[in-house]
């Protein structure tokens, strides 16, 4: 069964089954001019909006619907993580070709569903029109206590910077998704390409990190490199990075190997790790490295915040001190 | 300039200036990884969201930027008066090719400032990434009393339906633009191309509205007779059009002869005029017709709410009674 056979108002009819679940907080869900639901009750309101569009994004001959539908909420809600946010509510707005399978967007949505769930995020509303190929906008609500409140700008000289989790892994799993041939020699591979379709948000880790009371924070969508130089930039600060502190994700080096790059370079310019990068007063390591334990998250320092005319530069492995290569994903 | 020779910073950077003005409800707007904005005080959230594609809504050969701007931003907020509602926020997803024109981008979103000005609206953020076409996203932040709240589903037997404004301007406006040879031959071609590439959101009309207490409420985006279907459906009752008393805009029926239609179906089902169409006891009529003629709208009694059974019909001009021809505008 295609779009064009159901009709527009027939789909938003499955998609709302789907999406929808009791929630005293949703007065108005999908059907009326606007999405009705209860104001955020924190000091403030958080407001993200993503669009991804077919072969530019993603590709559906490598995501499956309900990874693409998974991924594109998730990837919101690592924006919100990075405010040290909760997330409340999103709208989906969705380009479709008549010939689309029907059965292709309802896995889509199952995917956004069950990430939704997952974080307690409600899917509210959305709007559908036509498009020779697929376009997914996500726009999304999440609050956030001032005193929680992670800015970009506020990064301060002799802050350590952190990350979570491990890098390289997406930037890795999609060079296997592009170049399939490699996928069996790397033993990692199904973690790696997981780490691409499937990232998770550092939800809890950015409430607890913001409770803690850390200072700068980011998610690293562009690689670590280029997040670095934002929240310098923001901050009118410098950073020196540890070439030999980078927590570098298993079977990168593989992949590097047969691709011909540094797994370092993949780790700082990859993106798409969806990982938190912050930087908190020194005397807060400990207290930060055991309360993310706790809930089972790795935590590493990997520089620290300088003088803004010492610029943005990395110590290699010779202990000599370079420039750091800005070289994240850009559009244009 | 093209935007491949600014990149994705550059831009954000020159459409941040164009659109940021001060508002101390705005706490951060274009530069972090969310909008961070007071949260909305009244009772309800509205959230809207509306997808525009290139060559499917419309073709920059016709409109020109600062109108597609303009556009994008008035038909969500009349989705927000449509609610009774006031409009808070705006984030807005773009994608653009490489070669595109700065200016064009800059052109646009002066339209979107020069709209979000004079409703009280701010754009606080957005995203923007590559296409080989433009793709505008609006996700917009309104906000309501639970006393002015219009549901779709507020229709009451024996209601009264009504209009704001005229209608099949726009659809006129657009058979002009699609077919300029007509262009000179209707007197009105200016003001109709206006309502189509200009829509105002009723936004006024719609508080007043609300707080005289109307029952239910939408925006005329699809047509008259498939937005009272609407309301029939989401209310379970039926209503009565009466043909001769719908109110055309002038030179509709120029148009109409032109292009061999009616003037009546143009109005019924053209689209996108953007009026509201309510019902409302009957004994709130007076209140409502002086109340809307101080602010010098024109308001216009159409039909009335009839039981379910009855379904959806209109009288025509020899007084007979046919079922209503629903062909609202619909994607697939």
């Amino acid at each position: 069964m295609k779009v064009k056979d159901i009709g527009e108002f027939g789909l938003i009819e499955r998609i709302a089954k789907i999406v929808e679940y009791a929630d005293e907080r949703v007065i108005l869900a999908i059907g009326d001019d606007t999405a009705v639901v209860k104001p955020t009750k924190l000091d403030y309101t958080l407001l993200t909006t993503d669009l991804l569009v077919e072969n530019v994004h993603f590709t559906l001959n490598t995501i499956t619907p309900w990874q693409l539908g998974y991924k594109s909420i998730s990837v919101n809600l690592s924006d919100i993580a990075a405010m040290g946010g909760i997330p409340n509510y999103a709208v989906i707005s969705l380009a479709l070709s008549p010939e689309t399978e029907v059965s292709l967007v309802e896995d889509m949505y199952r995917g956004m569903a069950d990430v939704s769930r997952k974080y307690g995020l409600r899917v509210v509303g959305g709007d559908i029109t036509k498009s020779d190929r697929l376009i997914i906008n996500v726009a999304m609500i999440g609050e956030v206590e001032d005193s929680s409140l992670c800015r970009r700008s506020d990064a301060k000289v002799g802050d350590i910077i952190m990350v979570t989790g491990v890098l390289g892994a997406s930037a890795a799993g999609l060079r296997i998704v592009l170049n399939p041939a490699i996928e069996k020699t790397v033993r990692e591979a199904q973690e790696l390409k997981k780490a691409h379709f499937l990232p998770e948000p550092r939800l809890k880790e950015g409430r607890i990190l913001a409770s803690i009371g850390i200072n700068a924070m980011e998610d690293i969508s562009d690689g670590l490199a280029s997040e670095i130089k934002h929240i310098c930039e923001a901050s009118l600060v410098g950073a020196r990075l540890f070439m030999n502190k980078i927590p570098i994700a298993k079977g990168v080096e593989s992949v590097a190997s047969l691709t011909g790059e540094k797994a370092i370079d993949i780790a700082l310019s990859g993106g798409e790790d969806y990982e938190l990068v912050f930087t908190a007063p020194k005397e807060l390591e400990l207290e930060i490295v055991e309360s993310l334990a706790k809930i089972g998250t790795k935590v590493t320092v990997v520089g620290e915040i300088v003088n803004s005319s010492e610029g943005i530069s990395i110590i290699d492995w010779s202990g000599s001190k370079k420039p750091l290569d800005i070289s994240g994903y850009t559009h244009f």
